[in-house]
This record gives C-alpha cells, structure tokens and sequence, in this order.
C-alpha cells in the first residue's frame, strides 16, 4: 500500500538508474517529478539533465540545476579536514560527506516547490540510503521518502534496461559499461563490485580514473607550499585559491603523481563488510599538511583529544550523522582548537608519496631551544626529578604496600 | 648532597656518553658499578662493550650482555601493532616501545647483584628518562636512580670529551661524528637535532641509514604475503619466523624500497615540542598488514573501539607507562579481539608505497553475496526502511516538538 | 506472508499476554509450543505457569521451568556492577541485564527440543523486543523469531481480553489490574506508563511495591558490612553468601530503609524518550559500596579508565548487546581490574540514604602518612615544584610564543 | 638559592598560615608584599584582613579585598556543572573550581601593581598547589612561584605557632581549634586530616557545618522548582535570582534537609590517596535537577557523548587545568549542548534525599504518545523489525561464517 505523494523532489543524475527512478516514479505515485541535479565536482556535465529530464516529461520550473562546488568544500569538506577524520584507519569519507549537502538543498527544494516527497537511487543494502534520508529527516521530518531499490523489483541491470527500453528512456551507451559501482565528487572517486568483491584480487590498473599509477608517475619529485588559516588550506604555492579551486588543484596535482589511492575492505553502518577502491588525491595531500601544521601550532593535549574523538566523528560521517547533535558538538571542539592553526606546510609528491619537508608558522609553539639538551630560559633539568617522581609515585605507594601479598 | 648508593646497574652501550657516566658514577658516588648491554636489534655489536667495561675497571662478574631481541619483539612490538597503535598520527613508538624492557631487565638484575641503584645515560629534557625511571620504579620502588645528565654540569660534548680525555676513557673517533642524536633497535631508528631543529628544513638524504629514498629505490615493485594468527606475523611468504626474525626480514625488504620513513614535529611528555625524524620500515608494512587481516575478521564495533582506545594507549607508551595497569588493562581489551585476526595479506611495496592488493581468512568475515545490491540469503533490503526510521526518530521527534520554536 | 515454522520456543510468565500469544502462536503459525518460564527473582511463583500452559495445549515435556536466580547474579549482574553501571546517570539497568540471560537460554532449549523459532511478548515501542533478539540472533542466527506485538493488531489490553475469552484462555483477576506495566527480576521492579506518562507529575506512594517511602522507614539507622572478592560481595554481616542469597538479602535490608527508589525520564534505544519508575534496593547499596571497596583498592588510572569507559558499557547493556564482542571487550578490561579490588565496606541506612562510613583492605593503597603535609619516607614536597613546572610547560611556551599575538 | 623578588601578591586570609607566609615573604625574600582577599562565599568576614594585613606592615594601597561570589558562580561554577561534572563517581568539585578564579584574580593584581611574584599558602602535598599554579601560568608565565609551604622547614602547626609568636603576630584563638583541614566557598565545604586519616572510621556529627544531620532534619519533606534557561538555574520558586544568589538559597534549603554531605577516598594528582569530607548542600541538589531538564530536552546521543567525557573534563578541573585550552574544547562542546535545556524542575527534599518528582519544558522531546504500545503517529511499529535485523546483522553474519570454526 504505498503513500499518496502529490510531488516529489528526485536527486536526479541524468543517466541510467535515475532516468528509471523518474519514470517509476511518475508511473508507481502518479506524482509530479521535480528534479535535481548539482554540480559537486563529480566531473560530468551537469546541463544535459536538463534535456534529458524535459524529454521525460519534466515541466522546465521543476527542474533544478545548481552549482554546489564551493559549499561542499567550504561547509563540508573543511569542517572535516578539521578533525584529519578517516574511517578505520583508511578512508577520507569521500561519499559519505557529500550526502549530506545533497539531502539538504534536496529538502529545500521540496520546502520551495511545495513537494511532500524525496527521493533517491541509493541501493537497499549501501550506506547512501541512510545518508540521504537521516539528511531529509534532519531537515523536515514531515517529507515521505521514496527509495525505489527497496520497493522495486528491478534489482539487476537486465531488468533496468529493459524497463527503460519498455518505457521509451533513451540510454547513451558511450563505450563499454564500467564493471564497477562508481560515486564521484570533488573530493574523490569510489569503486565498488566486480572484481572488488574478491577481497584477495588485485584490481586492474584500468579501474583506476583520477591518479596515475605511481609507477607511471614522473620520476622528478615536484615541491609544494599550502598556505592555512584557521585550519582551513587557503593558499597554494603563494597563490591564494577558494576551497573548490583549491581541492581541484590539488587533485590534478596529486593525480599525477599517482597520490591517494585507498584499496580496503571497511564496514557499513547496514552491517555487512564491503570492499571498495577509492581515489581521494587532493584530500590525501590535504590530511597529511593539516596534520603537519598542527604539529606546530597545536597544543598537545588539544592535540590528542581531537585524535581521540576523531574515530567517533568519522563514523558519524560515514553513518550519516552530519546533521546531528552530536556530531555539531564535536565540530564545536574541533573548530574551537583550529583558531591558531595557521601557517604554510611544504610538501615533497613523488610516486604515490606525500612526503612533509617543511613547515612554519608565527604562532609556532616549537621551539628548538627546548629541545636540546642544553640549558635554556624555561626549562630545568632537575624539575624532571620531580614531575617523574610524581608520576610515579601510585607506582611506589603500590609496590611498597602489596609487597608480600 | 647525593644519596649513598652501593652498587648501580648501568644502562651501558659502550659509547662515549655511557662510559664517561660509568667512570662519573665510580668517581662521585664512589659505588661499585655493574653494565647492562642488551642487544635489541640497535645493528651494533654489543660484545666489545665487555672489554670498555673491563678497561673502565668493571669485574668481569659485573658485565651483563644479553641479547633481548625476540623478547623485545615478541612481548613489547608485536602487543603494540595488534592495537595499531600510532602516537599523534605519525610516530610508531620506535624508541617508546624499547624503553620499558631494557628498565625491567635492568631491575632485574639490580635484584639479582643486590645492587641498590640504576643509571641511564638519557638527558633531563627528553621523554627517555621517564620510560627508564618508570620502568625501574614500577619493578622495584625501592631502587635509587641516578640521572646523570640531570646532576651533572658536563651538558656538551665538549665538556664530555673532555672528561673523558682527563680520566682516560678512550673514544674510538670512527670517523665523522654524526650531527644527529640517534637511538636504534629492531624496530626503528631515529634522529633528532642538528639540522632538524629547524622545522621548515628538509633533511639531507644522507641523515637516512636503513631506507633507501624513494627516488633510489628499485624501479619494480616487489610482493611480499604475510600470514597472521592470532593478530601477530608468523610467517613471511610461506615461511614461519620467529618474532625478531621477522621484523629483521621485514626492515631489509621495506628499507631497499624507500619505505618507512616519518619526519614530524611531536609533543613531548615533558613539555615541549621536538623534531623527529624516524625510519621504521618493517613497522610500516607491518600496521599496514596488520589493518588489512583485521579488516577481513574482526567485527565492526571492535574495530570502531579499537579505534577510539588507540591514542590513549598509544599516548601511553610514548609517555612511559607501559607497566602502568591502565595500559596492562587496555591491553586485556585489546588481546581479546585479536583471537580470530588470522589469514594472509598480499602487499605491493614500491618506491615508498606499502599497497594493501589482497587479504584472505579461513575466519573472514567478508560475504560478497551481502554488499551487492541484488538480494542475498540473510539481508532484507526492506529492513532497511525500519532501520533508517529509527535510527532517525530522535530527529523526527526533534522536528515535530520544536518545529515553531 | 509468514514465515513457515515447526516449533517455536516462547518466553513464558503464565500471564494474560503471554498466554494469549501461545494460543495465538498455535492458531496463527500452526506450529508446537515450547513455553520457558525462568525463575529470576521476580517474586512471582513460576510452578503456576506449568498448569497454565498444560491447560493451553502445551505437552509436559516441552514445558521448561527454571530457577536462574544464581546464574542471573553471579554471571550478569555481579559483572555488570563491577563495572558501576549506571545508564544516563540513574538507571541501574535492572531490566536491560535479564533480557539476555532469557534470551540465551530460551535459544539453547531451541536446541535442545530442536525448535526452529522463538517468540517473546515484548512490545513494538519498547528496548525489551532488542535485547530478546539480540540475544537470540547472538547465540543461533538461523532461528525464526516471532514478535507477536510488531504483527497482530491486540494493541490494547480490551483486545486482549476479548481474545483470551474468546479462545478460553482462563484470566485471573486477582484484585485491581495495576495501571503501570511493571517488570521484575531480583534487581529490580519497573513502572511505566498510567501516571508516569506525565514528567510532571508524582507517582503515587502506592505505586511502589518493594521499598518502603523514605518517610514511613524506621528512624534508626541501621549499619551492615559488605565484604568483596575481585569486586564482587561475598559476605554480609560477616556471613558468607551466594549471589543471589546476596541480592535477595540486600533488596530485603535496602526495602525496608526506602532506598534505591528512582524516578526519571530516559532515551530508549528505539528513538523516544519514556517515563521510567525504578525499585534497585540491593542494587543502590552494591553500587556504593563498590565504589568504596574500590577507592581503596584501585589505582587512580585504572579507576579514571573505568569510569570513561562506563557509559558506553552501560548503553551496550541497555541497547540489547550483552553478548557482543564489544562488550566483552570492555569486560575483559574491567574484570582485569578487580583483581585486588577485596576487603569490607561499612555502610549506613537511613530513609533513603546509603552512607559509606567506613572501608578497609589488606590491599589498600590508602597511607594516611603520605597525605599530610608532614614529612614522610616516600614523598618530597620539592617534587611537587617539578611536577607542576613540566605539566604546565606547554603553557609557560605558549605564552612566551603568542605574547604579542 | 632563592630568586631575586620585588613585589609579590600573596592570596592572603588572614588567618595563622597566610599571616606567617607574609611575614615569611618580607623577611626571606626581603620584598614587597600586597594581599589579596577574596569573598567566594566561604562564609567568613573578609574585611577583618585589612587590619591585619595593616597591621603585618602592608600598605594601603596594597590590600586589595574582593568580593568575586557572582564572578565564581557565573563563570565557573554554572559552567562546570552543565556539564554534570563528579569526580570519581562522588566528589562535585567545590574545591577545584574556586582556585583557578583566586589564581587569575591574584595574576591581574600582579600585573596591576607591578608584581613580579605571587604567592599562596597550599602546602607541598596536596591538589591546591597545582591548581593555584597553572592558574599563575596559565595567565602569565613570567611570574616567579612563591610556595612557601615546599621551601620553608614550619611543618607543623607548632612551629608555626612558634613563628607566629616569635614575629609578633596575634592570632586569635577563637575557642578550640578543629582538628580537620577545612576549606569553604560558596559551592561546598571540605574536611581532611584527623580522625579521617583512618578510612575505616566514621567522622563524628559535630564536624559537619553547613549541614544538619539526615536524622535531624525535619520530618516533613518540602519542595521546591527550579527554573532553568541554557542549562543554567535562574530561578528558585518562580522567583529569578543572581547566580550567587541562587547557590546561597539552595545551600540553605538543602542544608536543612541533611543534603550534600559525602565521605570519599580520592586520588590526588600528586599521586596519593586521600580520605575527604565535603558538603555540598546546594550542589547536591543542582546536579539532580540538572540531569532532570537534560532528560527532557537533551537528544540521546549528545547526553550520551556528555556523559562519556564528563569523567575527562571532571578531571581537567580536578587536576587544576581549567585555563588548559583542552577544558575549553569541552566547554564548547558541552555549551553546545545547553541552548535548549530550559525548563522546570520540582524537586522534594527530605532528610538527605533529592527526589526528583516532576520536569517540564516548553522545549521538552518528551511526548507520552510515542512511549505506549499503542499506535501512534510517527512510530511504525513494524520498522523495529528491520532496525533491530540490521542491528544484529554483524552477528548473523559472523554466526553463519564461523559455524564451524
């Protein structure tokens, strides 16, 4: 029995599955179809939608189109960077903070056109759906959610062309099909299936889009500078960039020294192990600087409670969590240590490293002064006597009083 | 006004700072003096320290020199990598992890001589004063300790050459003296100082000693397979090792491919921060590897908890706790997850690069069948529905009670 | 569409609800009942529940009752409180620790009467409908659960009756029907809804069935003594007692001084917030008196740890996951600390208060000589300058660096 | 070798201690010296320290008397208790938090009169020399530490008295002196020594001072409302007080009523045990009603984050790092929390007992309709099913993988 829906906001792609999902959804609702599509650097053309939605009966006001690049790295991207958030160890969250944007400029195109339903193409078994619809229910908790891989039946390729080719939906079969599941964005490139699912098979160095192998990298390493303020990459190479121009520099620098390819096995939110193969070029740069002029300008034990809360706020990410309350808390603490973060970081790229050389800053709490194992105005030796004894002391209290028990 | 001490354990290598500490110690606290020389891996050889000592007027009965590699490797590095423990993102606890044993060993033999005292030759600024003295009071709270380097007034290797020359310690002067303090064991190398005090500065290729540079390494990559049981290596292509053996093999292969090195600014215990410089090409591979095995069998939770428990436990290590029961009880946690963390990892290890290409268990937790979006014998992609709705109910709660407000 | 099954094993009180779902399990699944009803303190005689279930169809030899009083204490609650849980500050956890016992044995007379399914009577809304099946996927995921709640359409107590009437399920109608739905286990009696529904409103007095109001408790105080072993009570009074024995007693002593009464308003798993009434009188003195023993006996690291590390456990144990790894996890680092976690606490009772007065141990790390500010054999008070100056270190530079910044 | 002073600001009572260290300071130091006298509530007149400190030879205008009760409750105490702040399970901080506002205050003062030194009187075993001093730090590195209780050989109350006499300074011996080590502000006052150096015994009631004895509390209970906007009480009774103002009320209520009082052993920073007193009448009750208005108007998770790092940010201020930048990363967290905690709390006291018995909020997520088991407008029952299918799929999957392994 489904829910009547009178209009329904489509995060719409234009290709294959999303031209489907429209049609179903006209079809299944007898509903008007409101699309949209943005542009967040997935680097396909985002204009053709338009035609490709007005040919499926889309009214041109029902369709939106926007440009959402700088928003995602400035309001998703850099919060994230913040925190040097990655998923278990490995994975710089590269879907699953772009969710969230999309759900909710999604809600508020439903809340401008007056539609009481979203929907997307996300699959019943992935953590997108759950991105996606933690962010409609974020926003307005009023909407019906149509996700069509849990109604349908079309749950194979086969099934889906034929259901366009039945309902007149014109595919372009630009070349061979990708063996792969593939997600794009600014922030990097993710591979699912095919031969991933063997965890024990190597994949082809075809798969591969955004980087060179670091075999077929050039062999002169190139040097560069980011310029950061408040924990926030502002500048490169002296030149100041804004957030989506400089994650697109950054990619195309470190994608041709074959930097940021991840290959894991990780675990969703919906329960099961999977494996995927993403590339994250720019942002594989951008954790290994932030991390580096924290090293300066960090106190210490700001230092280790952000690492200590980083593991919890990355799965808030990659669980769907960005607009809770909780992972607003924790930004909250993050950004509140980033005050100070300033500086430039040099960066050594060479062949699938991302080697730090260099790094300063005027609010430097580094001081070499201190370190050696000369006198100097601050620090004197004797007073580790002390700070050791003290340390120490529940030690020495315990070994004295359970001697002979 | 020193305390009387009879017999003092040394912590000895045979070089220059430890005998001008021998010969100070026999002189100011005129007490017989015993030398304790492990060999951990450091790639020199510990046996002429017996004749330096017996030069300095040390009874033979009063020179300990022990090789503690497998022990080291076996009870201190391998329960370190099952927690994958890192220290501020970078540093693999090279020097850390060393530490606690040689202090132990050391305690033990103070009981053994019914020596009332240990000496250590670390200065009064640096994290390794703390990781000896912790050690020897968390064995024997009754030990005095000696720190020369924070008693005397002997702080430049001038003044120290000088002692040496005025009471006849002779100095082997093989060469150039190195511009770098350094510390080695089987698991790292380290270099701090001279140039490194200057943080924006890159460090000249010729400071590295057990890793190629990328740039030389060799222009095909090699692959190497790792079985783990338990959560430990145990065997290298095929071929069971024993723990030291191991990690032996391990640094030889990382180090011809340019792999393991770190160059960080890091947070002391004692207070300030310092420039570190460090190779540890078999621990790279092997926290590389031991995440791949573990991301085929442990459970999500554990992994997440691991994840989150790590800092601190590292943290703990870098700071000299490792007989402290906190760390003794989060290692309880994590031994507890690692019974299953068995199978075999392939890597690809090219020019700097340890690439994770295959992961397999006979107690994978891995089912292709449950990530692909067709239907599967245990997942109900309508489950998915009630799974989004409540995990997001708070926010729909939220929504409707506050919606004016 | 149901499910086919054959057998199904059902958590059986003998009470209105559960007897209209065993005959409700005989019509709608066609299948034999196995009816398990557990003796775990609830204060209600379980022998009864055997002619019930004869009397609805049920064959002698699948009818299983049980007395799990002492596996209940010993290996659930006794572990939980070495712990010190308490969920969201209040709530001791009275209902959310049974579920899992019931749970696991309920799966394992699956076994034995070679059942292919098991059904419990906790509602839709509720957190006891997850720890049930929790428990039950945790010990054999191939069972069938049937959860009558989330599928028929009895939704209130008139349907109910109507039902039993109608399928001659006899009801007796001992007295007025209590307004709250109430649940009870030697840890613990619960109450929800009636009254309660309202926050702001006070339960009545004759809402509480096992404490006596603080007001009508005696006007003497009364003293008891607890004696531990590796963190769990022993003894009373001197007196040697099992767990249960221990619980039994301590809820009888607590009762009858109006202690461990709580009133509060919790987050359920399941998304909403809800209206809870506890009785936790033994419960309320073990987790004071716990702590006591405790802060003798426990290093201040370890305890810190604990005490991190406690809400987590106890929102597992609320949330159903008593048996899995992340909780046992977490027990193995407690239980690693209650090693020499002995001796006896004194305590006094008065109207509602439970008043540590006294706690000693053999073990105890306690020495009154080295808190006062008089000389003693461990302690240098010059130390303490050290201490200081190292911890506040980073402050000292920071200062320095930023002064005109 | 004593460093060279000029002027030093000494947190000065007036009574013996300070009145020695001031004359201590002049002669040993041979400098000036300005007093600093603050109100924080501890209930003593602190204007009689201006005769006296005239009277010991200190200038007029360098007597500096404040009155700081609103500052202290405003900015430390309301903040610290947002966050639900007890230290190891039972302490709520009254000491703790009143030295970091006495040690910014008597920097300010330093820089004001040109001081180069301050001073206080915490002696060389306890917590209050750590928290005073990275106070000092905290705010100004450059200042030299005069801790006259680590340098001076007055280690007993006799000597003192002898100095005092020797000196010329009258100390009034107000009837007999009290065996404890008292210290009071408006949150709590706290005894240590004497007869609570042995754990094992029961202090006697004529110790206690802010508070009755539960037993002599009146018979009948009384209640009272608290009104709270952004997490912090406003208003008592319906009747809008100051901050200092409310916390002087509700020490009276509840002094009345026996609330507050705890006997603990604690874990000082400086590495013992210590056996402490405390009473914290209106705190007692701030902490409950805190909670109360959290568990209506909190969402889960941010509750559940708060409660996890509260052990963490108790010890920051336990440890005297409340100026530490990692105390303000909480408080940014936990302030996040507190927009919507606004509401009323009705509280009944009696005899030692806080019981909440009522909370309301125009923001309250509380709604009785989503908690029974009935139907209800935004909870299906039936997606329990799927969430708690998903929830346990790690386990199924695990189950089905290791059968027979």
């Amino acid at each position: 029995m489904k829910k009547e829906v009178k209009k329904v906001v489509l995060a719409y792609s234009g290709g294959l599955d999303t031209s489907v999902i429209l049609k179903w959804l006209q079809d299944e609702y007898n509903c008007e179809v409101v699309t949209f599509t943005a542009d967040i650097g997935q680097g396909e053309e985002v204009e053709p939608a338009r035609a490709k939605a007005i040919s499926l009966g889309i009214k041109p006001e029902n369709i939106y189109i926007e440009d959402l690049r700088e928003e995602f790295v400035r309001d998703y991207v850099f919060p994230m960077f913040r925190a040097n958030a990655i998923y278990e160890g490995e994975y710089l969250l590269g879907t699953s903070i772009a969710r969230p944007l999309i759900a909710k400029r999604q809600a508020e195109i439903a809340r401008i056109t007056g539609a009481d339903a979203v929907s997307h193409g996300a699959t019943g078994k992935g953590n997108d759906q759950v991105r996606f619809e933690m962010g409609y229910l974020g926003q307005n908790s009023a909407l019906t959610i149509i996700a069509p891989w849990r109604e349908w039946d079309l749950n194979s390729r086969e099934k889906l062309l034929a259901y366009a080719a039945e309902h007149g939906i014109k595919i372009e079969m630009s070349g061979k099909k990708s063996p792969y599941s593939m997600d794009a964005n600014l922030l990097h490139i993710s591979y699912e299936g095919g031969i991933l699912e063997d965890p024990a098979a190597e994949p082809e160095e075809s798969m591969w889009r955004w980087t060179v192998s670091p075999q077929n990298a050039p062999d002169e390493p190139e040097y560069i500078e980011i310029g950061y303020e408040k924990g926030d990459p502002v500048s490169l190479n002296g030149k100041a960039l804004s957030p989506a121009v400089m994650l697109e520099q950054l990619n195309i620098i470190a994608g041709r020294h074959g930097i940021g390819r991840a290959d894991i096995v990780e675990n969703r939110f919906v329960g099961m192990k999977s494996r995927g193969c993403y590339e994250t070029p720019g942002g594989t740069i951008m954790i290994k600087a932030h991390r580096a002029i924290e090293s300066l300008t960090l106190d210490r034990e700001e230092a280790h409670l952000k690492d200590e809360l980083m593991p919890r706020y990355a799965k808030l990410i990659y669980n769907g969590f960005w607009f809770a309350p909780e992972r607003e808390m924790l930004q909250a603490a993050i950004d509140k240590t980033q005050q100070n973060v300033r500086g430039t970081v040099r960066l050594k790229l060479y062949k699938g490293n991302v080697m730090v050389v260099g790094r300063s800053s005027d609010l430097s709490l580094f001081n070499p002064e201190y370190c050696t194992f000369e006198e100097d105005s601050v620090y004197d030796q004797k007073d580790a006597g002390g700070f050791i004894k003290l340390n120490a002391l529940r030690f020495i209290i315990a070994g004295k009083a359970r001697k002979n028990k």
